[in-house]
């Protein structure tokens, strides 16, 4: 027995197990991967197993990473440890720098994970806990995927939706404007095109509110509200950035993800997007701890329903405003929630390049622009006009139609665009993808439907969001009469390949439905 | 645009999309992964992303795998298709040879697993697209994680435990023995050492009956069967060998993985190990779709019951036992369940060589050989020995002491090892790790309880199974009366930081109570 080894702790160095940090250039994505050569002393010593989670710790800092064992010399040697461009970044420190390496002990929350997979219900330390070993990358896909998996739809009760909120504000910065009305809106999506934040935050800033907005990209979607502003402007701007053209414009359209908002959120969507899942719970924690954390005093929730919407119906939309609503009063953010029509996609582009153009339509009072992408920003910006101390209820639809049709609206995005940095995009000729191809009516009617998760799954197919000019552009709306050989929309691909996997799903099913004009859909709205 | 690319089905080559294949001495463990350069034109011109799923098609064959990016040309170059090991060798095709990629379609069955994440009940074809897709390695970590975690615990009503049973069968080969009795017996686990197959195999074989046991590699315990059997033999066996010692010796002692039987086990525990999840739906279909693939007729089940066990109580085992009944019956498995004392671990070696050196001591009737593991599996061999057509119940336990203390038993269990292929190993002098310590009591009094789970987590952290000299080996047992420093179990470890680990858990918890003899725990069975 070697009494030293029994007694020393794990994470004591023994001797001679540092090695030199060899940037591999290879691009893991978001995943952390370390290179050991098979023969190399540590590894063998160590016992390390191949994918194993391994500790890296270099110059006071240290990362998690997943072991590849290579075969070849070439790639890294027997004294080098090898690490993924990821890794390398993470860790921060240049090649040939010393490193030693240590088993990752489990994360101290996994055993709350494992009580969640079993079905238990979590309290406040168990959330703080899981959310912080997120936040900080300790987690695997595997474990981030079960843990997604587990307190997916009605798996949690609104107290612990509460809980994990409280823990995804904790997890990252919080912005703090220094103004007792910081205002926001958001809508919980599934409708295709629907850019009104892009028009909403020039209105009401222009009317004097103050409304920072940080956005996600597209989860599932074929465009987030950052996807498309990305068309006109950076949107991946640093803190102090972002502070300046808050002070100068009193708005923004960003990316939130780099002022490190709620980060566990980030390195959530890792999982849930490839999964193509948004439960109630995890949707409810990841919007309001986004916009506590981005500092808003005041959110305007939208949700919209219709037969291929997130909600369904108003039954559901009441449920989950009743959740919205607890979660926010508890948290301290003032809410309102509106629902609203979403039998159909909003504005006529589905894709960056195409909702940019939408919007940048309505903005220059267009006669081309979307009435319906018009009137929905217009409605949601009254709204919040009305927060403003001086706005009577019922006054705030007026005052955002001014601000619009004057042109005010126009200057004010300008300036937040140019404050941004400006990209070359001229909404006129808008640069589009050249495989382009028409989808058509066969027969002759009304459309009746036109199924939201079916046109954002082709304008996926065709490349959006990633490629910005890819997407799908509307011509044919609810209630609209067509023939035989009308076109119904016109998608657009950058590649041979996205193109062809497009039309393969629109001609399976193009997402319309032609009939009887009393066979288009009602729906309730509450605004 | 280009009405070829528009019409082109998108599983039909495009010119230049063949790159030759290049062999990259990594190895990504049991996931495939594929290099591309990123100026690769292929990687470019079809848009693919990093982390996508590709589809390989080379001479013929098709593999998946994920795409890692490369920036350095000495990894693979522009023209070129970097393969991990596990890909190259699943591919089957030599260095150089011309390859083409494309997007890899999601597999048809990930719309039944949304609905199972979302709570849905599914059908017989549902469970038989998804273990398809499963064992021809279609799903990705996160997919797979997704449905361990989504068909968890309460999650399977039992005619779905069939379903996916029945799936998992027609996933893979099933063997045929040409025999009306084929017997094979399982211990669903939990209970650290316990290695009474290695015991009844060659006294059931002895007596007569055909046992081609194939056993699993361990999940979350020190040591499965297979790695245990490992010490003394090979266990790796292709399937015309296994049949060939089938043959001349009615049994054998192999690994399951290589005889392909119900392979989309062996997938999904790449995904249960590291979540330490095991639930009942997944064993009962797991367990009898593999004794079903591997040609028996009669299984005798054994459910251990205790404190740390995995089943807690007799409602428990009696809950499980009826779930195994019910899809044992509709699948047409005669089945046997004995409900046994769990209360701590049998025999008293825990990890791959103190287990071996268990079994042979009991083989030779060493005077050293642990009572208990010896008793058990008498009484099992003897249970499975009345399924013989000319013995008589209660008959089958003296017939089984008769095989083992005449050293029949041993003869036999050589003539398989031989057959396998036997290793060099001593049971006298058994090789086990240098870094050694031992665990004392600290108060005087009775053993009051054994924590199977602790016991196992110390033997895991000192490096079992993976390590196979590695491992727990007890001195006391449960009523046992101790005094302060009296050794309770000594631990084994190969490498310092191994032992360092196991020492910090033993010292946070040895796994041990001491009490007065009253508190020892009683337990009923059912044997």
């Amino acid at each position: 027995m070697d009494p030293a080894a029994a007694t020393g702790s794990p994470t004591r160095a023994s001797p001679g197990s540092t090695l030199a940090i060899r940037r591999i250039g290879i691009d893991t994505y978001r995943e952390n991967v370390a290179y050991l050569h098979r023969d190399c002393p540590l590894y063998r010593a160590e016992g390390f197993q191949a994918l194993s989670k391994i500790s890296v710790h270099a110059n006071g800092r240290r990362i998690l990473a997943t072991l590849n064992v290579v075969d070849d010399p070439s790639i890294v040697g027997c004294e080098e440890l090898g690490l993924s461009e990821d890794a390398f970044v993470q860790l921060g420190v240049e090649d040939g720098h010393t490193a030693s390496v240590w088993h990752a002990e489990q994360p101290a929350s996994i055993a709350a994970l494992n009580r969640k997979i079993a079905g238990e219900r979590l309290g406040q330390d168990d959330y703080t806990a899981i959310i912080a070993d997120i936040a900080t990358h300790q987690y695997t896909k595997i474990e981030l995927t079960a843990f997604v998996v587990s307190t997916h739809r009605n798996e949690l009760d609104r107290e612990e939706v509460y809980f994990l909120t409280r823990a995804m504000v904790q997890s990252g910065r919080r912005l703090d404007w220094h103004a007792g009305l910081v205002v926001d809106k958001h809508c919980i999506g599934g409708i295709p095109g629907n850019r009104t934040s892009m028009l909403v935050v020039p209105i009401v800033t222009e009317h004097g509110l103050l409304c920072p907005k940080t956005s996600s990209r597209a989860i599932t979607s074929p465009a987030g509200t950052a996807d498309t502003m990305e068309v006109l402007a950076r949107v991946e701007l640093g803190l102090e950035q972002l502070r300046d053209i808050v002070r100068s414009q009193r708005g923004c359209v960003a990316w939130g993800g780099t002022a490190d908002l709620s980060p566990a959120d980030d390195v959530l969507i890792a999982v849930e997007r490839p999964l193509g899942i948004d439960s109630p719970g995890q949707m409810v924690a990841s919007i309001l701890s986004k916009k506590l954390a981005a500092g808003s005093s005041h959110l305007l929730l939208d949700i919209p329903i219709g037969p291929s919407a997130k909600v369904r119906n108003m039954a559901q939309a009441q449920r989950l405003r009743r959740l919205f609503e607890y979660v926010a009063a508890r948290i301290g953010l003032q809410l309102e929630v509106v629902i609203t029509d979403g039998r159909q996609p909003i504005g006529q582009g589905i894709g960056p390049v195409l909702e940019a153009r939408d919007v940048m339509r309505v903005l220059h009072n267009d006669p081309l622009a979307p009435a319906d992408l018009r009137e929905k920003a217009l409605r949601l910006a009254g709204r919040m006009i009305e927060w403003s101390p001086g706005v009577r209820g019922g006054q705030g639809l007026e005052i955002a139609r001014e601000i619009l049709s004057s042109g005010r609206a126009l200057t004010r995005m300008n300036a937040i665009i140019a404050a941004q940095g400006a990209t070359d995009f001229d909404y006129r000729q808008p640069a589009l993808g050249t495989h382009a191809f028409d989808v058509r009516a066969t027969t002759a009617g009304v459309v009746t439907g036109i199924n939201n998760l079916r046109l954002a799954r082709i304008a996926g197919l065709a490349g959006a969001p990633k490629v910005k000019t890819a997407g799908v552009d509307l011509v044919c709306r609810l209630g609209q009469a067509v023939a035989p050989g009308d076109v119904l929309y016109r998608v657009y691909a950058a590649y041979p390949a996205d193109a062809a996997f497009a039309h393969q799903a629109s001609d399976a099913a193009s997402g319309y439905t032609i009939g009887a004009p009393a066979d288009v859909p009602r729906v309730l709205t509450e605004f």
